[in-house]
């Protein structure tokens, strides 16, 4: 069912993390090395790698770097968690393989080994989403999607992509349109990438052209990630994602937030709470490194937008699909999670 | 009231058209020299010149040129007109001038001043809509954007641009958002480029950014262009119009059009009959020639999109305001200017 990728968004080589470079793609297909927190924390915040998941595996290979360094572990740690600020997979992960460096009492393989098992998961979760989201895929279903959530958002598969993906894999027929998903362009460098590699029947479109197409009727469902979602079900994405929703509200096309557990913040009351990456005004102005913008005008450049959980039909997860009333779905997947812990 | 702006986007010179180079802003300021049909054929198709209004003025000395030609006349005027489908100025202004050059037995002279009458007629209609529109801009308020109605996308002072400058230099205190309006960046590229020419407090946003401001309350109004208006009062304006127009329905944020009276086509019954323009491609996977996109990735490029006129708060016009319904205030705007002619 689940075809290997002919490629890997991040892996251990040895003792050095290696890194498809994503700010290449898709001209060149490059690896960015890894061989300290610091380049760690760079490929982060420099975006070589993204997607909340992915960055999640990263930083976990970060801890493990950390953890060589006994005496500024805990600064160390701190610092990976401040790369970025929306996605709540990097504390999650940090504080996660953190732990069981202390426990271990910085037993570097038992460090390894965590960050390891957390890649494992992230995979394996990911292909259960797919078969769970799949079920909300007819066959011959058009699909949106926004921004990129396949393989190279997680560490194998992908979220939102890997149910999209899935779907295709049990010949179902489908069509996806992808978003170019502005200013980073994800949509057209990583998910066009994505979709090509795999020959699945797709399009790329202006994020302005959803609209209509959704209007239009030709648009079944849209399906994206979530960096962050809240205990009451609202969910922070990629900016676009809520635009979009409101538009299938109107229109009323079912609308999916596709992501694993340990994207929810349970201690997040609601999306007013989550803190909203704004980054730098270039990546509105320049493309490629060349001005599409005088070079004195100011730019406006959030990096998220939060979806009201009432735009959202379902969030698909490794344990199920949760829907409304959400802040019941998700305080029950709480429980169901812990006990399987 | 109203500064001389310190650019011209297009005029003649002896027996040259002198075109500010659309495509090269805002890095370089360069003319593009018309001299024949083919050339403002080229320009128009290129978008060397763009903005409806601003095709319509180009296209009136591409009559000129034509008129030059006699036994080729008719069949240069229809070449013209096919240069871009979806703004009715373009086939508005070639008509009116092929209809004085058959009147004037090919007096060159006259067919002259009838294209500089259009051009003169829209810097003062411009001009009448920036007084009538910019009545509905409270001081302080902070105004949205889309693509560019400026100068630039007209014979001179814009449209909805037009409306918000008048505003800025009746001191109204405004803040504007442009959206970079994706995929040719005219926001980015010549909204900006006015805006900081006339030093307007603004931003530049990616398309996406603005449903968050809007529901936010950080935007008093939206005042954007309009390609082709319906008899219904829908509107054909560019990609991202549409949507913009949802959210705002969505959140009660007012929403205006500003277009003088050549942008509306009474044989239009409704947006479903307006031919929406698809370019090519590579507008989306390429930006400044770069692939930001695989090579073998399919695009859906549409360059237009239709906004129902229910999400309309009011048409600016240069005879005033239309508002619903809309059927029986376009029908007496035509009676009135069909008195006034």
């Amino acid at each position: 069912m689940f075809p290997q990728e002919d490629f890997k968004a991040l892996g251990m080589r040895g003792d050095e993390l290696v890194l498809l470079d994503q700010r290449l793609l898709p001209s060149r297909e490059e690896n960015f090395i890894c061989k300290s927190v610091e380049d760690v924390f760079y490929a982060i915040k420099e975006m070589v790698v993204r997607g909340a998941p992915a960055i999640g595996g990263v930083a976990a290979y970060g801890v493990w770097f950390a953890a060589h360094d006994r005496k500024n572990f805990e600064q160390k740690c701190d610092y990976l968690k401040s790369a970025r600020p929306t996605a709540v997979n990097l504390a999650w992960a940090v504080d996660r393989v953190r732990t069981v460096a202390l426990q271990s009492d910085f037993d570097l393989d038992e460090v390894r080994k965590a960050a390891d098992t957390i890649v494992a998961e992230d995979i394996a979760m990911n292909r259960k989403m797919g078969l769970i989201g799949s079920e909300v895929i007819r066959p011959g279903a058009t699909i949106l999607t926004h921004c990129n959530t396949g393989a190279l958002a997680t560490c194998g598969w992908g979220t939102a992509l890997g149910v999209i993906k899935t779907a295709f894999y049990q010949n179902k027929n489908i069509f996806v349109y992808a978003d170019e998903t502005r200013p980073r362009l994800q949509g057209a460098r990583l998910t066009a990438w994505e979709l090509r590699r795999a020959n699945i029947p797709s399009k790329l479109i202006p994020d302005s052209a959803a609209a209509t197409l959704i209007r239009d009727g030709k648009i079944d469902l849209v399906i994206l990630g979530a960096d962050r979602i809240a205990a009451n079900g609202d969910v922070a994405n990629k900016l676009g994602t809520f635009a979009l929703s409101v538009i299938c509200k109107h229109y009323g096309v079912p609308f999916y937030s596709a992501a694993p557990l340990s994207t929810i913040d349970f201690d997040c009351p609601d999306g007013s709470h989550i803190p909203i990456e704004e980054r730098d005004k270039s990546e509105v102005t320049h493309i490629e490194g060349i001005a599409v913008a005088p070079e004195d005008m100011d730019a406006y450049n959030p990096s998220f937008d939060v979806t009201p959980h009432g735009n959202i039909t379902g969030i698909i997860t490794e344990y199920g699909i949760l829907r409304e009333p959400y802040d019941v779905s998700i305080a029950a997947l709480k429980e169901k999670a812990a006990q399987k812990a």
